[in-house]
């Protein structure tokens, strides 16, 4: 067998890649109809990039978070989707099934592409980066809306409290923007902030 | 009422844009088992552009041409999807509803931005940029490949013959890479190719 074209190769990625609208995640449309799928979380979090870049405590530039964002979550066709509330698999297992799959599904481009887009996800996994620090808390605030869109959904679900939110979302949205962490925090607190009757 | 700040523009902006996950196309996904949403779909063609850049038949600027895929269905949230093989409403109407869906939700953003996006969208509207011309040959690909391979997909659906595909599908594809569309037009072809019993 001959390798593939360089065309041919590159189709073969994106034909793959498909396959992330069937990674359902947690949270739901902001709707409440259904729940996500990876392939427009990523789609989402791209435009928040855009858009929200100028937010950033550092500058960032916005397309390069914002490829960040469009291939962050591709290692989830094989690994799944690892929820934030979940307590199952151990960190080092998720990671260790992440990587296995960058070097899989990366691994069907032509070469030269192959080792960019790795690189490019090992960037987003690391998170030293300006771009990747804002694409992260971008990965946490967008969960964060829906869920206070459609009134608790996986904080609910999970029965996560407000200290927990605040520890769970808090340090990454906080490490890539503080005007970003100020509004989400306030959002929290209006959520779970006690109704008088 | 007071303006809101440039932030809450902006959030309010990217949640409208969570509807543009349930404006359902006719495509099916690559594995057959539902259709594509117009959100998951734009994803997919930012890729295609990232991917791809070196096959469009002039230079392009790929993050430029993926920020147009990012935002060219957004106004179907308003206007919905507009299918290659329907023959409805009128290309007149359906160019007039997706002009004041821009103008609706483009103009929910500050007004530097609502400027720069609906800019954007228009610029993938007319075609003339390279970049733009490239994102076109793009959204006819993607479909075009989906189609072969679920078995015809929306050609079954629609009763399209091997000619109307090459006439619907080639004119955008080849006016932004050749090479592609040589691939594609491969692909149509060995799609209708009579089985030999």
């Amino acid at each position: 067998m001959t390798a593939p074209t360089p065309l041919k190769a590159q189709l073969q990625f994106l034909l793959e890649l498909d396959r992330l609208k069937s990674v359902v995640r947690q949270s739901r449309l902001a709707d409440g109809s259904r729940r996500e799928n990876a392939a427009e979380h990523s789609w989402h979090l791209a435009l928040f990039a855009l858009l929200l870049s100028e937010h950033a405590d550092v500058p960032v530039d916005a397309a390069h978070a914002a490829k960040l964002l469009l291939i962050h979550d591709i290692v989830e066709i094989d690994a799944g989707d690892a929820p934030i509330h979940a307590s199952g698999a151990s960190k080092a297992a998720i990671e260790a099934a992440e990587h296995k799959a960058a070097n899989r599904i990366f691994g069907l481009l032509p070469a030269d592409q192959a080792t960019a887009y790795r690189t490019l996800w090992l960037e987003f996994e690391a998170g030293q980066s300006a771009e990747a620090r804002f694409a992260k808390a971008l990965d946490r605030l967008q969960p964060l809306l829906l869920n206070v869109m459609v009134g608790g959904g996986t904080w609910v679900d999970n029965n996560v409290s407000e200290q927990q939110v605040l520890e769970r979302y808090g340090p990454a949205i906080a490490g890539g923007s503080t005007t970003l962490w100020e509004a989400a925090r306030d959002l929290v607190e209006a959520h779970f902030k006690p109704t008088v009757p």
